[in-house]
């Protein structure tokens, strides 16, 4: 991981679920059905905890007997505390932009992601660079693909996320603080795939280069 | 907070769900229905994210139009990574225990806690002080009290804990590892109450003191 972003993306590492489109038109049945029986009208947030931090070129351990899956998604670096903010200020409080891989054992249920799930050692790796806002034209237009052993398995498009940046950090900070250092995980696109022991995973998006981590028998 | 309790809890917050042989008991009918179908058979874990932590005699705001309701519960202080430790062992892990008021907003379903309900700014209260292991006769045979206003309205023992100290830390760091400094918060007995503003909150926990809270409008 490079200086800058280690120095500057060490807070809480907060991620959004079903905050693509296409994901969550998948789920909107499920969510239709006992206990919910509607979808969720906030963002449904989890939490990737410091253990799971892991950077560019690093080792992924996939777990014995289980599937694993990476999350290919923007990380928006918080870079002033935000309290309520409204959705037109929102930006002031983003420092920049980094790619994520939110790596995750695949689950049944969307709606509150399982700590197990989501926080083993090295489940989230960030890199390799911290992009500055001003110099994203537009985060909300931005192409996210994966490759798995270069070739390209998932790809789709920031246009296509349920809450933008601003609306995202209204409605958190509505809530709770977000501090300098604390990094949204902006949500993973439908069609998480299954990797193996051996395989080498990079996520790229536009502008913000490509994060590369290796898959390694545990 | 202590001096000594500041330096040595101050990594990540683990809550853990449903950890009270009552509590779970009340719950068994809603998890045998859609989606779960069955009763969670690993510790179901949340996070208490850095924004939450407060201490002995700190303000709570009590969020406008909502419920609030204090969660007494034994934290108990990492003193040495733990990963993949086993039961035997898993208490040379432990620095230490605490008092917690983890508090929340009720939810409905128990099964994976919301973010939102459980993560607004200073809702983990940790105090007054981290009482060293060698301290603690027996960790599983503490009685647990909350007052309100300076009236007994929970009360319970560690006695009647799911998952004992020894067997969540083995049982976590199967798939995590814990760190010097992280908290486990052991559960909250059933009978949660609300309080509301002007309230003072009052969690004791015996051989290990009396952590305070004052319950403030929003």
């Amino acid at each position: 991981m490079s200086r800058a972003l280690h120095d500057l993306a060490n807070g809480t590492l907060f991620g959004v679920a079903l905050n693509y489109q296409g994901l969550l038109n998948q789920r909107i049945a499920e969510f239709e059905q006992a206990p919910y029986q509607k979808p969720p009208v906030k963002p449904v947030l989890f939490i990737k905890t410091p253990n799971t931090r892991n950077s560019h070129d690093g080792v992924v351990l996939h777990p014995h007997g289980e599937r694993l899956q990476p999350g290919p998604a923007l990380g928006v670096v918080i870079g002033k505390s935000a309290s309520r903010v409204s959705v037109e200020s929102a930006l002031e409080h983003v420092a920049g932009y980094t790619i994520v891989n939110e790596f995750s054992l695949p689950e049944d249920s969307y709606y509150r992601p399982a700590v197990k799930a989501k926080c083993r050692d090295g489940f989230c790796a960030l890199g390799p660079e911290l992009v500055p806002h001003d110099q994203v034209a537009n985060p909300h237009q931005l192409d996210l693909k994966l490759f798995v052993n270069g070739e390209l398995r998932q790809q789709n498009s920031t246009t296509n996320f349920v809450r933008g940046i601003p609306q995202l950090i209204a409605e958190i900070s509505e809530f709770m603080t977000l501090h300098e250092g604390d990094v949204l995980i902006t949500g993973t696109p439908e069609g998480r795939v299954d990797v193996q022991p051996g395989d080498t995973v990079e996520v790229e998006i536009s502008g913000l280069g490509r994060l590369v981590n290796h898959i390694v028998a545990e």
